[in-house]
């Protein structure tokens, strides 16, 4: 029997966490902030940014939007950048990707000050990340959900045989640092690897990101793995499903994070913790 | 027959090559320059940074020297970065590792402007680095220049399997950044990592940058695996020796860079090519 990770459970946790932090800054009369700036009207994007501010919200996060036309022009929204860098009120920044094509992505994630990338995108961050730097610093959300789903899991990685599938710079390379810098053995396979078996068949742990749907399934594992699906891909119903294709018999799938309700509720919980925290960073310093 | 890779007969190609950008600049006269900072009177060190400082000079780059005593203050040695970083003369900025322990290394390194960071050690230009960003950026000279070494080889690294021994911020992380760019299946391997000949017996490339004489031997290796060593250690006579142990009968080692004559040349002509280099980027912009 495979063993299916509640990561619903685990974000309501992780939340509850997060309100506790909030509430002992509220005795200080601080109160965190985060502001997520959206450009044009794709309907995933507003739905995703509309769920954030709604969580954040919930948990007593002040939360603003942004909300820009697809014409708007790089130097207006890097302006818009500025102002919020320099809000006192506001601890975590984030743009909803992707970015119309006349505006480069990359000028928008570095005007973005380091210390308020609550996406963790900025290459400054990443670098730090890679470095394992001992100092406070952003993380991709979606990697560090996953990093907190498997500590609370108890799944031991000093050592262990780690297969990453992916390498975006969301998921894949930060997950890369995340799982080094916590000493484990790591590969990082992607579009250009050949024969993927050779090395999930030995791995304690694999981690696809990948976001096709049937990428892996059962025969990929070696018997008890562990199995974490960051893939989110819509299926020939439009239902939302991962990038592994198992059942409850899969002989060698040990535990699985399901689509949805695996990684997908982590990420948006460990971006309401990363905002507090951030905040919680401004104010030592 | 083990083929040995001649990496000084590479190095002195690479300082042509640099020797030709230097005087077309030249034309325009526009001098490269590189400043090393070393702190206290380490014999090895001492030794590196007059090998670095001859080089530089004998291929036209103007190159100076500043030589602090071991008690000078974190302070101190920030500003004379900072007046380095504003210095014209100079495009590239390297400080000599390791420091004395009562300086913080990573501020050091974090005082240098990115774009003069010639060592490839900024945060920043980590970052930018396992990003791939399409810009230049200087990228750390031990793993830039086995990368040109297998080019030079002619290396196909698409889709291969490639073991990288080592994590370190110097060797082993950049290389990982530098590998999966070029689109290998990358996998690293560690002090922590267990059973690394599973790893290694499967892998077309193996490199490593561990610091121990004899970590490796022909029987980690799959037939004709391409193998470069990159470590430099002192054996029991005080002879440098790499990490891997063969002789020319090695059955499993299709070629190898030796130690010394291999990696280490290509270090310092990569450096020249990176100070020119980041000369011409900062003309250009």
């Amino acid at each position: 029997m495979v063993e299916i990770i509640d990561g619903k459970k685990e974000a309501k946790h992780l939340n509850e966490i997060t309100k506790q932090h909030i509430e002992k800054l509220a005795k200080s009369g601080i109160v965190p902030g985060i502001a997520v700036i959206i450009v044009g009207h794709d309907q995933a994007s507003e739905r995703y940014v509309r769920m954030k501010d709604k969580k954040a919200r919930s948990l007593g996060i002040y939360s603003i939007m942004k909300h820009f036309e697809n014409d708007i022009s790089e130097t207006d929204l890097i302006k818009s950048i500025n102002e919020l860098n320099h809000d006192p009120k506001i601890n975590g920044i984030l743009v909803q990707l992707p970015l119309p094509s006349h505006i480069n992505e990359q000028n928008i994630i570095q005007s973005i000050d380091p210390k308020k990338d609550v996406d963790g995108f900025h290459p400054l961050n990443i670098g730090k990340l890679f470095l394992n730097l001992n100092e406070q610093f952003p993380v991709a959300c979606t990697p560090k959900g996953i990093m907190t789903l498997l500590a609370a899991y108890q799944v031991n990685l000093n050592g262990a045989n780690v297969v990453v599938i992916g390498r975006s710079p969301i998921v894949g390379k930060p997950l890369l640092a995340l799982l080094l810098n916590a000493n484990a053995s790591v590969t990082c396979l992607h579009s250009h690897s050949e024969n993927i078996t050779l090395h999930t068949k030995k791995a304690d742990l694999v981690i696809s990101a990948v976001g096709n749907a049937n990428t892996l399934n059962d025969n990929h594992f070696k018997p008890g793995a562990y199995v974490i699906d960051a893939g989110q891909n819509l299926d020939i119903n439009g239902k939302l499903v991962g990038d592994v294709s198992y059942d409850q018999n899969s002989k060698n799938i040990g535990f699985i994070t399901p689509v949805p309700g695996g990684v997908g509720p982590m990420t948006i919980a460990t971006l309401m913790q990363q905002t507090v925290e951030m905040c919680e960073w401004s104010h030592v310093e």
